[in-house]
């Protein structure tokens, strides 16, 4: 294979602009539905039972969400396997397009419904969440569209993790770094894990705000500040030591039944969200941050009691995927994913997966997502020169 | 005089076990109610023009308040008076008890509705404020008691500041510096101010948790968290410096209605409050808070705008009384109080002011006040051998 080919521009335009009739017929791709929903649209291979390569990502979106989170990816497939079918290039193994169900999953919040359901690893109790706003179940919900909830009943996979290749996504970045880089597009070095103290927690005494001299307050949100405080010299210390790491805490509030302006406040109420692209980083903080907790709990005279946590691992990229994608851009750029996606599951169940982000403009999940076809085609090109790569 | 007699004991015990009947007649004391319902029990002096001594407290608590916060002063002074009359000692002058109203003034929300009302300084635009339980305003529940608001209504003086040589308080501590330090009484070096920044808040934007790297964020809870924790190294450095100061901020939180476990916080709104004996120390700390919101809005992206604040003066007490009061102590002790009492309206309009605080437990404002008549003692006898010093 050659790399002068370029992806469908034309055909990412029209998709863009609004769904092509043609999409599904005239382009030569085998399309097929699983039982759950999800969407592949396949250029077969010469050796059809070799292990194929999935292009995807997610089709649903938030409410009013944008036109490009999650589509990007799937209109970007499709310029790929428009390409090569224009070029009269066979690969040699099938190349899928796999428009996702539910990543987002605003109607049930079971997120990569469609992803995590392929692989047979949801939980078959969600069957039974219901859609929030007519409240039917998720099942009954599949059945009306005709699909099947069996698998997702039967923890049945419907991917066989042996016979894929690579799992490749394009996303538009729902950060600020790639305009703030006044790049076009970067690869994505993984998704973060994350580990979230859910229900923080900082009890003292409620006193008023005069008669109290500092030594003898149980001041909550003293206490709380002096915790936070220190968790932000944690993050500072693990940023110049080279580790992955951001760190909120994106709810703090005292109790707005017994605050008062003129007391000093007996309870905070907090989460603390930690999230890496390694484990250990992310043990190690949340260690740092219950001897904190301890420290200054005796220290200000309250009770700082963090909580469980809750814990999602991170899903690295495939290192050799990584390096061609690097090698693809014109002003490489690397970068971890803080938002989850579809291929995070696909990392999760051993596919050697791969990532590129593309800039947007105006954050993401709102109506004002802006991405430029330019940026876009850079992200496809080097899917497609990728695509063209292997085997590695 | 000498100071060989004690405070008459056993009538504090029989008003703290119930409003004796005996109060208003029988101990040889001239009664008085003024046109604001203020009670005035007299000791007459010798020279009957000359100028008196006031010993005063209030008789009204909080809805759900204990035994002792301001009753104590009045059974004092009461206590102060029974003594002298049963030694048959003649002051040179009056020696008022003053039993002054609605300080606290749970009902109408005007504090220091009985002592600011008998110097004329009420905005007469209170007479307006309705009851909290039936809605009659003040000025028609001061008439339905037989009071007269006309005083109020025309900033009409009651009591001439030029006829009283000193008023004198005796209140329990309504913070646990007693207690804690193991002391019955200490002698009050002052009432503080308060400079309160109410409304402050602080706006960055909202963005997911983990898609956002450190220099990128605009986070509303990490720019309040550094800013609370630069103020309190302010705090430590006035401290450290010998200055009276207290800060506390007492409500702080997230908007409930747009935060989110996984969110950056956009927003935050937060109470400043600073109080000291000095208006220097607090005009210095505010000035350090506008000067820090600059600065750590800068540094976060974000704006923290702290508002105006809201201000009340310092009341230091009488320099001469406070030195007599410690001379009177076994164990001097001088601390600042942080609540509000009428001792600071008297020092407002000139008169040299003493206060005293005697030992309480389990805080105030509540139902569980705690005051041992021991304790009592010791400052009731504290303000029967001032009130014998004079003049001083």
């Amino acid at each position: 294979m050659t790399a002068a080919i370029q992806p469908d521009l034309d055909l990412a335009a029209s998709l863009f602009e609004g769904l092509s009739r043609t999409t599904r017929r005239g382009r030569g791709l085998e399309v097929e539905i699983d039982a759950i929903g999800n969407l592949f649209m396949t250029l077969p291979g010469r050796d059809r039972r070799a292990a194929r390569i999935i292009i995807g990502s997610h089709l649903d979106s938030v409410p009013q969400g944008g036109n490009y989170d999650g589509a990007a990816g799937v209109v970007a497939g499709l310029c790929v396997l428009s390409a090569l079918r224009r070029a009269h290039i066979a690969p040699d193994w099938d190349i899928s397009v796999m428009a996702i169900r539910a990543e987002e999953s605003a109607w049930f919040d079971v997120p990569y419904l469609g992803s995590a359901g392929a692989f047979g690893l949801l939980d078959p109790g969600c069957l039974a969440t219901p859609r929030s706003d007519n409240g039917r179940s998720l099942e009954m919900t599949l059945a009306q569209q005709g699909f099947n909830p069996q698998p997702i009943r039967e923890r049945q996979r419907l991917l066989d993790p042996s016979r894929l290749r690579a799992y490749l996504e394009l996303h538009i970045e729902q950060g600020p770094t790639l305009v703030a880089e006044g790049l076009p597009a970067a690869v994505v070095s993984g998704i973060r894990g994350c580990k979230r103290f859910r229900n923080a927690r900082c009890v003292g005494e409620y006193a008023h705000s005069g008669a109290v001299s500092r030594r003898y307050r149980h001041d909550a949100v003293a206490a709380t500040v002096a915790f936070l405080h220190h968790m932000e010299t944690v993050w500072l210390r693990q940023e110049a030591a080279g580790a992955d790491l951001v760190l909120t805490a994106g709810e703090l509030f005292t109790d707005p039944a017994l605050h008062g302006p003129s007391k000093i406040a007996g309870e905070t109420r907090f989460v603390l969200d930690l999230r890496s692209l390694s484990d250990a980083t992310m043990d190690a903080v949340a260690t740092e941050a219950r001897a904190a907790a301890a420290r200054i709990s005796a220290a200000y005279r309250v009770s700082i009691d963090l909580g469980a946590t809750s814990d999602s691992p991170p899903a690295v990229m495939d290192s050799r995927l990584r390096a061609r994608l690097m090698s693809r851009l014109e002003r490489p750029f690397e970068m971890a994913s803080g938002a989850g996606h579809d291929a995070a599951v696909f990392a999760k169940v051993g596919i050697p997966s791969g990532m590129i982000f593309v800039r947007n403009e105006n954050g993401s999940h709102n109506a004002d997502e802006a991405m430029s076809l330019d940026d876009f085609a850079v992200g496809a090109q080097a899917l497609l020169a990728l695509v063209m790569d292997f085997p590695l």
